[in-house]
This record gives C-alpha cells, sequence and structure tokens, in this order.
C-alpha cells in the first residue's frame, strides 16, 4: 500500500472486548499493517494470545513501546487515555482513542468517517464517539443533510458489551446461574442484567440524564456540526451481548416521507436498509450481530409530526461500528490522504 | 358486602397467564365473591387446578353456564370474545373483556378506573385495555389533566407474557436450551427472543407502524376522551417475563418541570414513584414484577421541548395492571355504584 511495506500498528487494551474486535478488524480489512502489536495491562502483559495474525505475545505498556509507531488504537480506560495519549501522538504516532477523554475537546476531532472524515486531516490524536452515538448518526446524519433536523428523540436499547468483556461475561454467567436455579450476581452491572433491564448507563448528571444519554447529545452535535440541535435520549441497558438497538423519532426542517428516507437511507454508506414488514424484516440484534453495517428499518411516517417526522429503528454491533469498526476506518482515513512516500 | 353474601364471578380462559393472575387478584382484593368459577378450553376442561381458593375445577365453557353469573371476566381471543361477550352479558353478567375485540366500539366503554370509572357504568359489557396502553396511562393521565399534553412520543419494552403463557414458556425454553448448548425453537414469536428483540408486535397496518403500537395510539385516545392527542409508538418485544417498560417524551400545553410532575404523579393513583438516581432508584422490571403499582421514574427535563416538555420512564407488571388488576378494578368500579340490594 505503501514504500514502507505497510505500518506499525499497536493497540493497546488489547485484551478487552473492543480491543480483541481491532485485530479482527484490522485483518479483515486487510489494513496494510506490517506489524500488528498488542499491549495489555501488567496483568497480561507475558501471555499469549490467538489473533488471525497467529498467535501474539501479550506487551506491558510503555511510552517507549509506542516510539516508532504509526497508529496507536487505544481501547483503554478515559483515565489511561489522558494521562497517555497526548505523549503518544507528540512521539509522532496517529493516535485514535475509543474513551471518552478528549471526545468533546475542541482541538480533537471526533470522527465517524462517513459523515465528518476530513475532520481529522493533519491531526495526530483522534477520538472514537461513544458507540450509540455512532450507530445512531450512519442512519441520522443521511437524514439530516438531505431533510434537515429540528428535533431528535432517541429511546436505546443497549447491550452488555457497552460494559466490555466483563459486562458480557456477567450476563453469560447470570443466565447461566438462573439456568441452573443459582442467584444471580452482579458486579459489572448495578443491578442484576438478565430478563430485567437498567435505565442507567454512566453516572447521572445535575440535568437528570446520566452521561451516557448526554453523550448522545453532545457527540451527535460535534460530528454532525450541528452545534443547537435539540436532542433527547434516554439510555437503557437490556440483556443482549453485542448490539445496540435505537428507537428514534426525528422532526425534520424540509417534508419527509417514508419513500423518500428510503431513497436516501438506501445509499447512504454504512446503512443496511433492514425495511420489509411484509417479509417481517425489521433491524434486530439476531441479524445485525457481527456485522459491519447498521441495520435500519421500521421507518414510518411520525404520528406526532406529520409530514415533517419520522419513526425508525436501528440496530448496530456496539463493538464494531461502536468502536472497533470505527477506530480502524479512522485510520484508514487518514492513510487514504497521506502523500505517497518514495 | 351486599345482601346477597357475595358476587357469582366467571373467569373464562382461566388456565391463561391473565386469567390465572385474574383468580389471584380477586383473591388477593378480597373481592366479595360467593362463587368464583373457572372455564378453560375443552382441552383443559375437566382438569383441577390450585387456586388461592383451593382446588378448583377446569369446567367447559358454554352460554349456558354463564347464566345467572353477576360478573364475567374474559381472557380469551378477539374471535371467542366477539362470538360470545354480547351473548352472555344479554343474559344480565357485567362482562369485562380482555381481548381488543371491543375495545373501540363506541357502544363499549373502555376504561382504566383511575382515568375514566364512571365510563363503566350503566354498561354490561366493558372493554379492558391493551397492555401497554394501561400501563402508560396510569402516568400519562394525571400529566394530561394537570398539564396538558401536546405530543406523545413512547417507545417500549415489552416483555414475553405479551405473547401469554405460551410466550413466557418459550422465553424459558430458549433460554435453558441456550444454556445446555442446545437450538433455540421458536413458534409464539417470529424470531427467537432470548439475548435478541423483535421490533414486531401485532400485524403490520398500512401506516408501517403494528396495531400493538397503534393500539397505544387509539386506545389512549378514547380512554382520556382525548380523540386528537399527537401519539406516537414504537413496541418492541425484548427477554424479560412480565414487566413492559416504557419510555415517554411529552411536550405538554402547560409549563413543566420534574419537581412539578413528581407531586402530580406522587399523588396519582396506581403511581409509585420510583426517582432517586443518587440513590440508584429507577423504574425496573426487577422491582415492578408482581406489583400492582406503574412504577414512574426518570423524570427530567425534556433537551428538545424545554420547559413544555418532559422525559421520563415507566414500568408495570403486564399481567397485574397491564391485564388482571385492570379487570377486577373495574368489576369493583361496578360493585360502587350498584344499588345497596336489600
Amino acid at each position: 500500500m505503501d514504500g514502507n511495506h505497510g505500518k506499525r500498528v499497536a493497540i493497546v487494551g488489547a485484551t478487552g472486548a473492543v480491543g480483541r474486535e481491532m485485530v479482527k478488524v484490522l485483518h479483515a480489512r486487510r489494513f496494510p499493517a506490517r506489524e500488528v502489536a498488542l499491549f495489555a495491562s501488567e496483568r497480561s502483559a507475558g501471555k499469549t494470545v490467538a489473533t488471525p495474525y497467529g498467535d501474539k505475545p501479550l506487551l506491558p505498556f510503555t511510552l517507549e513501546a509506542m516510539r516508532g509507531m504509526d497508529f496507536v488504537l487505544m481501547a483503554v480506560s478515559g483515565d489511561f487515555a489522558k494521562a497517555h495519549a497526548p505523549a503518544i501522538a507528540a512521539q509522532g504516532a496517529i493516535v485514535i482513542d475509543n474513551s471518552s477523554a478528549f471526545r468533546l475537546d475542541p482541538a480533537v476531532p471526533l470522527v465517524v468517517p462517513e459523515i465528518n472524515a476530513a475532520a481529522a486531516h493533519g491531526h495526530r490524536l483522534i477520538a472514537n464517539p461513544n458507540c450509540t452515538t455512532a450507530i445512531l448518526l450512519i442512519a441520522l446524519y443521511p437524514l439530516y443533510r438531505k431533510f434537515g433536523l429540528r428535533r431528535v428523540i432517541v429511546s436505546t436499547y443497549q447491550a452488555a458489551s457497552g460494559a466490555g468483556a466483563p459486562g458480557m461475561q456477567e450476563l453469560e454467567d447470570g443466565v447461566r446461574a438462573w439456568a441452573a436455579g443459582e442467584p444471580v450476581v452482579n458486579r459489572e452491572f448495578k443491578y442484576p442484567l438478565p430478563f430485567n433491564l437498567i435505565p442507567h448507563i454512566d453516572p447521572f448528571q445535575d440535568n437528570g440524564y446520566t452521561r451516557e444519554e448526554m453523550k448522545v447529545v453532545w457527540e451527535s452535535r460535534k460530528i454532525m456540526d450541528a452545534p443547537d440541535l435539540p436532542i433527547s435520549c434516554t439510555s437503557v441497558r437490556i440483556p443482549i451481548f453485542r448490539v445496540h438497538a435505537e428507537s428514534v423519532t426525528v422532526e425534520t426542517v424540509e417534508k419527509i416521507t417514508p419513500d423518500a428516507a428510503r431513497a436516501v437511507l438506501g445509499a447512504a454508506p454504512g446503512v443496511k436498509l433492514v425495511d420489509d414488514p411484509a417479509q417481517f424484516r425489521y433491524p434486530m440484534p439476531l441479524t445485525a450481530t457481527a456485522r459491519d453495517e447498521v441495520e435500519v428499518g421500521r421507518i414510518r411516517q411520525s404520528l406526532v409530526f406529520g409530514e415533517y417526522g419520522l419513526d425508525f429503528f436501528v440496530c448496530g454491533d456496539q463493538l464494531l461500528k461502536g468502536a472497533a469498526l470505527n477506530a480502524v476506518q479512522i485510520a484508514e482515513t487518514v492513510l487514504a490522504r497521506e502523500p505517497v512516500s518514495a
């Protein structure tokens, strides 16, 4: 792909749910890497993991080890990212950070490549958005561009994977315990998740919304460059492994119809239109799991905003478009704009 | 309670999920019954079932057997209700029908006693609303009365019990099969429900909404006597046993604040205010299961309708306020208005 026979890529936080997907996505998309190095916490470092690139050692993270890397994909906590990402970028790597640490920093671009790829250019530190936001915007942005938006109302159905590998494991363990007639234990989630739902993700803010809900508001505005767009979100954890679903109602500036929306969404990058009720086709975790595209369906004229409104439903893989895939797409975007080296 | 030493009550469809709850609710609320007779399909008739009233035979339904009954609670299909309810009422019983057969019939009252108890009076055939509607309106109606409503937007998280006992069983069997590494079978639901969600309940209508979604629109307008109120609903089945949750956004006529809403809802019949984020208290299936009251919480000022809007979240037991409890409350309402007999 370039004169250096590929890039050196580091994944920091390689043992987490998102980190593991990052390795798979790099390989599946044939990212031009001559080296993919995996970094993990001290607890995991020294072990070996199976990857599509073969068995790989887990290396201990040091700033020194990041030197010479072309891309550093970070799937770590906000605190860790805040402490290390700027220094890694200062050494020359392109850092793509999946935490919320830099997303709202005006100096750091927050990128969904289908929407604002250009924002990434010239930056060494780039933020990957919140999972719910990235999945939402794949459907919302094409409608925003074509019809304008006056109001957006979102209710989410979020998977356990949003709490990482431990969240997914807790759901699995909980359901197995229930089936065995044993008590269901919760640590990652505030309450047991099996056969329950929890309308609380991330800490509560002074306005009564959770930070997860406000991330959708703040990040959507930044990514779409719609700083005043009224958006409201209710975020709910449900007992599902790795797909976030979202019920969305929009009020538009221009008149809109379901057919016009389908025409726009059917041509939009990253969207899979799954909207044929007569054939029982609509977005579902069952079909959206482990898929790159965000399923969009149940498109209908809004009963509250009439000709200026639409209801629809989306499902996207939280670990892919919601995290790892978007991060790798950002790296691809940066690569595509790079001057060809000799 | 009256000079007849109690009423004769029939439950038709007594082996279903709702029918079984009706027996329990009658007993728990000390409904003044001198007889509670259980009727079931021919397949079940002849068997005996354990109830809070002791072991009871399941009787075969005949119109003749309904003669002399004071109350007939029907937990049967719409077709069965349509075929038999008017004839039962013509024989003198008060018929309370849980199906959708008569709900939109202008000659038949559709009653949530906390809202429109008076509508039941003088009628021998009374319709019990859709479960999602009854649960929603317990929270919505007090706000409508106090603040007025311009728009209502609802996204639901509906339990397997909405598909009756077979739906609950299918979820249980499916999860057990998954835990045992066996295939998950679906019959009641269009797709496997474990670790999935299905944005499709009841048949699709020409406008792209499902009938379940339109029931919320049509029935809410009738019960609240708000024939033109714009309401939009997205109904989603999730892998939970018997509580329906609903994420609700309202635009009001008068200004509203979360505190003002809490004051109104805290005093509203049938509501349990569960709204203390600092203490991690919010509505959940875990806490709303097998409870009469509808939990209401996550109350916050709307970010899209500002001073004229509110977001909130409700959880209610689908088999209780969503079905059996409301039906028994209707019977109590009728009784309370009856002239005292000698």
